[in-house]
């Protein structure tokens, strides 16, 4: 059984971003905790839905049948369909396609939720919002009115038709055609790994396509971007007959296998009809646009699984009895065992930093969308945030959920315990939507270097200044956290350092990149931790009276401290001292 | 394609461990680098043979039939006749029941191979030379004869039956019965998790099965061990009739599914015949006379299946082209990527540090057992040993086989691949023969605090004397992880220290445990490691010449002292400044 965290998560809306700023932004005037906390409780409700085809969807999955249409699982289609009805497909989108409009914090919140529930169901919604904010972004009036409200509204979904076999991380090898016909192109090629690329779920499917057309300039200025419809449409929206898209395969895939992932062959016969996105050669640029939206998805995925492991690991042990807990007695359950809580709270300390960043994520995404005066401040601010979140909350999944199983004992190795699903599930994420390696390029070169470090060094300027007050406070918690984090900022600074003056050689940086996105994590998560400790310490001074809501948030953030925020000292060792060792070994000495 | 890796292999069975003082040991006086060198080529043609069904052992698994037989994969019954036939079975026996009796160092390194070629058939040879190693200790004479020559020839195997719904680490709750009829005893209970519990791949299978006698005390005192037979026997070992044992499932698990996870039904007619193995309530003891056998050899899976999965990786970042490599040409393949060769070249390093210490944890297990001078000593140490090469390699193996899909990108995440398998295998490593935090308090409890850490500082003290000399080696490698490990020993001496300390509370102590393990399985790696590098470089100043291997060696073990010797940082501040902060989180805060 699923529960949704709705109290921690109103503690962070509440407590660690600043609702006030939210309502200072045009639209979102009338965002108030009550109705946070109203959201909250309804989709809470909903995702118990969706939980209850996720187990059944693994092990059911999805199948192609011989006409190449796709089965979802049982309650795939009925979940999607209860998403559409209440409304959840219509959060994010702008109102004048019929959305709601919601800022970012919230439809944050609610997505961890769907993904915790089922994250092989809740793809096909982040597809479909990926897709809804392109097109707003770069599409035209006559393709906005026409494609987007049926998506708002859960009749039909999206796709991103990205890879191809030989062009996955390199999209500049991108080969699939779009040749020029009247009013709209016939694209042709093969695409992998398209996500939902084929189903039974909506009444017609919106593919965005990258292709080239016959005269574009090599490489990645070449690439332009196109809608193509499953079902093509007659000028009113009606559904003609079927475009020249066929799904050839579904993958056997090791985890999300409820979600299928098809190989989708564009123009077997005479090119499958599609429609231009903004200019001819301005793919990439479109693609990047909405980049930072899917990339902050899928860190999200990377706290749900994590949560959901979570849930699971913790009723599993207070269930299991097993041996008589030290100073416990006979019966027991094996929650009590001294290493097991370890596990459990080091879990859920990791899990809170990871939804405090989140939030704060989205919060500065909104803030870069719709502030005036600090706009350029939240524009770097979310750039620098997004690989962090995408790169630390699905890398650090991996070993949540593997610790999930740990805590179940042989019976986390039964595939009827449900509990190694996660640990499947959560493998695909820190490698779609740019692997881990990519992020890190992005943190390292894109957001660090070229700037020289002006934007990192605001951000540790801006925790410094918040943990010097932190650290005259009389909570000992809250003032030994401050302390701890100041050392963690000061070697993290060094790191940067480094990392700056070594950067002539550009192999030393992209060697050092995925270390030093981890260690941002580390440190980020600390800083969300020690300001959640403030808060909670202060809410306890305040009312005067404490509860165990409150206690947990001081001691989770303790345990950040001394468990997880040590990881910065040996990652940046590796960083300060590691990168010429790497580069000394050469890659024949690897097949020996 | 699976390469058994011998050259690594002659290097540390030549180089790390003194060859001269197994020489000296009873039985051991021919045991020549030659004939080592020729047992291990020998073996990896073998292996070629059992890595061929290891791809499809998984995808097509063991299946129980209607009359509760079971068929194994394709060819793991052929695989297994060739071991036998080989005389590959007959490696670690006695010679009196035809066994070779081989030193642990040399069935170490052929078992590395058998776990690395395919895991799930290696498992049935892991738990018969267990069940021979078992017999040889405690068996009578009359059962030796009669149970032990059939399993050394290969033509029988056996299996370990101590898993209970209701007991699985708590072995104390074991509620089996044995019940004396004349000669035997009548055995009637449900065992689970029963590897091999039923197959096709020999004639017949010999239970070792944990029971209580009606009159036996309660908890781990009372409990007896049993050899059950599937086919009972005449007095001349001919195959009889059926025993009352039946298999009524086989498990759907998360990895090695080629290999047959059975319940076991004993008893439900008139009870299995069953023959007691030494006394009746000594039962505990005798498990745990072969529990460092049993452990060491998980230890060394964590080896394999890791060397397994760091292959296929380097042979799929040679074949893939993707992108442009830094300061390279286009076409040039992903692993010169940075990245891609930084997650490759600590795959390498980690999985040679592992191989060191697994082949000198088998060294310290030949001396304890047949040294006479030092027995002491060595039996010390191979305790302290064994639970840092079982656990250690074992949850360092859930990382590597990891980093391998991540190397493969997408396409890792793709069954057909085969590299997912490899990390769904693994996840049973730290799971089975004790979890690791069963280890972990193994290693605080029994082998440190109890003897006040007199056996680890002895340890801390040899690597520190071996250090002061290679800190005067001239090689800058050698010299410079001399520095980083002497100040990792001072680090870790600090944090036994501290462990002592505060060992008055049992519980700070059982918090610790895994992180302390950890630690210290980085710490002896780095050491294996750094007396590779001060070997290398030696044999380079000797031979006034060098080779890629000695070259690769050197910077193999660079990258250990700058990517992950570091670690122990963290760890040790965790454990210095983290156990209150985990006791302080009251167990029913997790359910909020």
């Amino acid at each position: 059984m699923y529960k949704a965290p709705i109290n921690d998560l109103n503690f962070v809306i509440n407590k660690i971003i600043d609702l006030k700023e939210i309502n200072k932004l045009q639209g979102f005037e009338e965002i108030s905790d009550d109705l946070i906390s109203q959201v909250l409780v309804e989709a809470g409700k909903i995702s118990n839905i969706l939980a209850e085809s996720n187990y059944e969807g693994d092990h059911i999955s999805s199948k192609r049948n011989e006409d190449g249409s796709v089965t979802t699982p049982p309650g795939f289609k009925e979940s999607y369909k209860a998403l559409g009805e209440g409304g959840w497909t219509s959060l994010e989108a702008k109102e004048e396609f019929g959305g709601q409009q919601m800022p970012t914090i919230i439809s944050a919140a609610v997505n961890e939720m769907w993904h915790s529930a089922n994250m092989s169901l809740a793809l096909c919604h982040l597809l479909t919002q990926g897709l809804i904010y392109a097109l707003q972004k770069s599409a035209s009036k006559v393709q906005q009115d026409l494609f987007i409200p049926p998506l708002v509204e859960g009749r039909w979904t999206g796709t991103m038709n990205l890879t191809e076999p030989q062009a996955g991380t390199d999209l500049a090898s991108i080969k699939t055609k779009a040749v020029k016909e009247g009013d709209h192109y016939r694209i042709s090629g093969q695409k992998i790994y398209i996500t939902y690329g084929e189903h039974d779920m909506s009444e017609n499917i919106i593919h965005l396509v990258l292709a080239r057309t016959p005269d574009a300039p090599e490489g990645v200025k070449g690439i332009s971007v196109f809608i193509v419809p499953k079902f093509n449409l007659s000028e009113d929206g009606k559904l003609k007959e079927q475009n020249d898209v066929t799904c050839l395969s579904i993958e056997k895939k090791l985890g999300v296998k409820g979600s299928p992932t098809a190989v989708l062959q564009f123009g077997e016969k005479n090119g499958a009809i599609g429609y231009l996105v903004g200019e001819e050669n301005q793919g990439l640029q479109i693609m990047f646009e909405m980049m930072n939206h899917a990339r902050f998805a899928v860190g999200v995925q990377g706290l749900s699984i994590s949560e959901r492991a979570f849930q699971q690991a913790v009723q599993y042990a207070n269930d299991r009895v097993q041996g008589i807990p030290i100073e416990k007695s006979k019966g027991d359950p094996i929650i009590h065992h001294p290493d097991v809580l370890r596990m459990l709270a080091v879990m859920k300390s990791e899990i809170e930093a990871m939804r405090a960043l989140s939030i704060y994520g989205g919060f500065s995404m909104d803030m870069a969308n719709l502030t005036e005066a600090d706009k350029e401040f939240w524009t770097e601010r979310s750039s620098l945030l997004v690989p962090i979140i995408k790169g630390w909350l699905t890398e650090r999944s991996l070993e949540i959920t593997s610790q999930a199983i740990q805590v179940h004992g042989g019976m986390g190795f039964i595939e009827e315990t449900g509990v190694a699903q996660h640990f499947r599930d959560a493998r695909i994420l820190p490698i779609y939507e740019g692997t881990t390696a990519i992020q890190a390029n992005d943190l390292v070169f894109r957001k660090t270097i070229r700037d020289q470090g002006k934007s990192v060094n605001l951000l540790f300027a801006e925790m410094l200044k918040e943990l010097e007050n932190y650290k005259n406070s009389e909570n000992k918690i809250v003032n030994k956290s401050a302390v701890t984090m100041m050392e963690a900022v000061s070697i993290s600074k060094e790191t940067v350092d480094h990392l700056i003056a070594s950067s002539n050689d550009q192999k030393k940086s992209a060697v050092s990149g995925v270390n030093y996105l981890m260690l941002m994590g580390y440190l980020c998560g600390g800083w969300m931790m020690s300001r959640s400790a403030s808060k909670a310490a202060q809410e306890i001074a305040n009312a005067n009276k404490s509860n165990d809501f409150l206690e947990a948030k001081l001691v989770s953030s303790d345990i950040f401290m001394t468990h997880l925020l040590p990881k910065i000292k040996s990652l940046a060792e590796s960083i300060v001292k590691g990168d010429e060792s790497i580069l000394a070994m050469k890659p024949e000495w690897l097949n020996q």
